[in-house]
Formats: C-alpha cells, structure tokens, sequence
C-alpha cells in the first residue's frame, strides 16, 4: 500500500470508530442493547448493539465511494462499490458486547485492513498457470487468498476510554499517537498475563495458573491484546481455540509493530484466512523469554 | 446509628470518595504512582498512589473534628481525634492499585463505617463480668470485638467511571441513587462469574471453570463485588484465603442490602475482625440456587 492509501484508508478507519463509537454509546448498558435480532455469519447470535455498530460500518465504507470488500463478524462477507476491491477491512465492529450491554469498560472496536490488489494478482499468476482451474474472477477482488499475514494497517479502540491504537505495517504502532513499547519483564513469576482459561483445556492452564503474578479477563480481545503492545500486559493467552482470526487481526499487527510476539499455542505463526469462520488460538507476549516460558508451562514441561 | 449520625458520615464517606479520587487523578497510568514507598500494615508493599488516597483520607477523617478509628491498609489502626470513637472507618483507599498504575479502567475505593459506641458497651459489659480482665480501656473506642457483620454504612467507587455503590444495612443500597437489585439468573451454565482463580486450589476450579458462561477477573475486588449486587455478575468467588475483610467490609453489606448472598467457601457467614491482618474466602451470589450450585461445583459434588 503507498502512503498515499495509507493515510486515506487510515482516516476512514478512523472515522469508522469514531462514529460507531456515537452510535453504539445509547445502547450501552442497556436492555435493549442486548436484545438477539438474528444469527450472525459466524454462528453466533447476533445482538442489536451489534447491528447498530456493523450497520455504521457499512455506512462508512459505503461513503468513500471507492470498492472495497468487508468481511465482519454479523455480515460475513460484502463486496461494497463496482469494480476490483483496493482493500479489504475486517472488522469487529463491537468487541466485548456483553461488557457493552453491562457497561462493564472495556469494549471496543477492531479495524484491520489489508491490500486486495495482492490478492488479484495470486489469482492472476495462479490462474495463468492452471488455467482450467475454477478460481473466481480476480476483478471482484476476492478474499480468499489473503491470510492475516496480509494486514498492513490495524486499528482498535477501547469505546469505554476512547484509547485509540494504531499499527501500520513496517512504521510501528501508536496509542493515541504515541509510539508504543512492550513490557521489559522477563521472568513469568513476576508477570500480569490475560488468560482465557474458563471452558479451556484445564490440564494445560493449571501450571500457568500458578506460575503468574496476576491474571486478568477482561472480556474484549482486541483491547486486551493491545494490552500487551502497550505494557499493560505481559502476555495475552487463548488456547480455547474459539477465537476468530476476524477478532485478532488489527491487534496482532498492532503487538508485532511493537517487537512483540503471536504464535498459536504451537509457537507457530498465526495464518488463518481473512473470514468469519477461521479460528485460531494465541499467545502473545512482550519478548523471547516470556513466550517461551508459557509454551513450556502449558505444554507441561 | 441514628438517621443524623448516617447522614453525617455519609457526607463524610462521599467527600472522602471525590478527595481521593482528586488526589490519585494525576498518578494514575504513571511509573512515578507504582513507586514503593514503603511497607503496608499489612505486610504487602505500599505504593506512592496508594499512600497519597490513604493521606487523603485521614486528612477528611480530621477535619470532621470528631473522634474515629480508621482501619486501612498501609496505615493498620489510626485513632483520630480526642475521647471514644464515635465510629470506626475500614477504608481501602485504592482497590486495584495495579489497574490505575497500569489505566485498566478498574479501581477505586472502598469505605465501610461501623457504629463505635456499640464496641464500648461490649467492653464494658465484659469488664463488668470479668473484672480482672486486661481488656483495653473503652474510652479510647477499641475495635477488637467489631466484625464485619456490625458495618452500618458501605460505599465503593469504581474511580474509572466514576459510579458510586452505597449501602445502608436496613435500608437497601444504591448505584448512583438508584435501588440496586442483582441479577436473577437461576442456571450457572448462563452465568457471569468474577472469580479470582489463579493462584487457587486449581483441583476446586477446574468444575467452576466448565461449569459458567462467562468468567471475568478485572483486578477490583471490591468493584467485582459490587457487579453482584447491581446484576452486571451472577456471582463473584475467591477462594484463595487471601482476601482481606477491609477489602470487603463495604461491598458485603451492598450486597446483602440487595438480598444477596455473601459467605465464605464453607457457606458460612462472614464474621471477621475488623482489622487489616484478618483474611477471608468468599462467595457472592445474587440467589440461593446459583449459591448452592458454586458450593456444590468447588465441593466436586
């Protein structure tokens, strides 16, 4: 993406949480918020809150006039404007919904973004040596190549604070402007980790429950993710395997800008593709000697 | 402790609560706040943001001009003023010291007031039993015999948000004026749990883990417990006998002032001393079925 697209697709990202943040704030801590309309593409119910923040999503792309492709977690996939998406944004418009319904504070929203024109040409290059192949045509700028690997600008936003982070592929990454460094702590005695360990494997959680100083689940992802960007956190861990690659896109680009760490709990890179269904699992962490320790703990070494 | 008497420590209690709110403002999400000063009454490491909400809350003790004991964490027992205590303040000034160093929009305060004089005519009566008893003299308003059952008076602020709890034992409790009533889910597969389980008896967990919907650890102890009693949790549980009655004294009467349920892990009422050494288990639940289901689940029943 040149600087130019940056900056242009950085301001409507900007502008999407900014104005879904106003749309959603009347329905916090609400009843009414809560109330299930239907079943997003994910599988899961999906609320009013939820719409209402999905919904200005929508309204926001649609407003650029440019063709871009969003994939989100009540949509599922939707090809916005004529022509070849120029990018592709996955978004959780509303992460931590039941927080927001409780006005519990921390919810927020994830934008990442990705080039879509990368995408046409692996189409183009794939289709011009298998040609018979039944790959789609390249001008409605699929998605089905593109990987998390691919994201090259990240946003989230924490609605109950305003906190604003911010990762561009290769710049490094903000929170409200300022650059971001992870936490310097080395050893896991002393460390604060956000871990989902309710429903999960409790053999592999048990050693990690002993060996942290504190643990904290605060119910959004995207936000707690950033916590280990910032040094809020030491690591972040999920190993239910529930998590959608569509809710850690924007904050694993936003951790790696910051020299942090994000494997699956294989240690491997994280690579699901860009849609409502991948899942994934993480470990995220400020440096080396953190992430190794949690990867020998929960494998029980 | 009469309609005047509560009014006028009330006042004192929401002053209390806005002062130290002022006075950490500056210090929280800095370093310069999670410098250690010193060591706690308690015995745990106290921090510069921890003592400037302590100082503040002396100095609002002595300006009212009148006779109290404080009990609080860094400080231990204080006697304030001339003549027997009137009441006995057990104030924590900053629950979730490491949230506000870190501006995890989750700390604040908690501020319970027990009724003095019903401390004096115990030690009276004793003596006038036993008269060679070496009890200390009740003129200077001891707090040896009070427990956490004689809290009159109960308030925390979540300092983040800004929302105020108040309980008043017989007359029901608050949430910014408004009647508190907590949630009246029946089913702990639905629930919303605060549970504080790292550093547990991870045998006892494992079933509360499988067994809830949601679980949560914010790091506020005294904010989580109020989440019982205004309906944001189902119920709240720490079972690593760590927990300190200061920390609790307030949110315990909030949330029987809803009709909730507070006991410790054996199910049974709550009766420590009013001083910072004394620790607890606790269980808190909006009903009796979701209470007798947490006992049953951490019994491996």
């Amino acid at each position: 993406m040149n600087e130019k697209d940056i900056k242009f697709w950085s301001d409507v990202s900007l502008d999407m949480m900014h104005e879904a943040s106003e749309v959603i704030s009347p329905l916090v801590g609400t009843k009414k918020g809560g109330e299930i309309v239907k079943m997003g593409a994910d599988g899961t119910p999906t609320k009013l809150i939820d719409i209402a923040a999905e919904n200005k999503v929508v309204e926001i792309l649609e407003a650029t006039g440019r063709p871009v492709t969003l994939i989100s977690e009540e949509i599922g996939e939707l090809k916005i404007g004529e022509g070849a998406s120029e990018v592709v944004f996955v978004v959780d418009p509303l992460d931590g919904t039941s927080n927001a319904i409780k006005n519990i504070p921390a919810y927020g929203i994830s934008v990442a973004v990705a080039d879509a024109s990368k995408e046409s040409k692996t189409i183009k290059s794939t289709q011009s040596e298998l040609k018979s192949s039944p790959f789609r045509d390249p001008s409605t700028g699929g998605t089905d190549n593109l990987t998390i690997k691919d994201i090259e600008l990240g946003f989230v936003q924490n609605f109950a604070t305003g906190d604003v982070y911010e990762g561009v592929k290769g710049c490094g990454a903000t929170l409200n402007g300022k650059k971001l460094t992870p936490s310097t702590v080395q050893d896991i005695s002393t460390s604060s980790v956000g871990a989902y360990i309710y429903r999960a494997d409790m053999g592999k959680i048990d050693g990690l429950c002993k060996a942290v100083r504190r643990m904290r689940i605060l119910g959004s992802v995207a936000i707690e993710l950033c916590y280990v960007a910032d040094g809020t956190y030491d690591a972040f861990i999920d190993i239910r395997g529930t998590l959608r690659i569509v809710d850690v896109s924007a904050a694993k680009l936003i951790i790696e800008e910051t020299k942090g760490l994000v494997t699956d709990e294989s240690c491997k890179e994280l690579d699901g593709k860009l849609n409502v269904l991948e899942r994934t699992s993480i470990i995220a962490s400020c440096n080396q000697n953190i992430h190794k320790d949690i990867i020998r703990i929960l494998g029980g070494i």
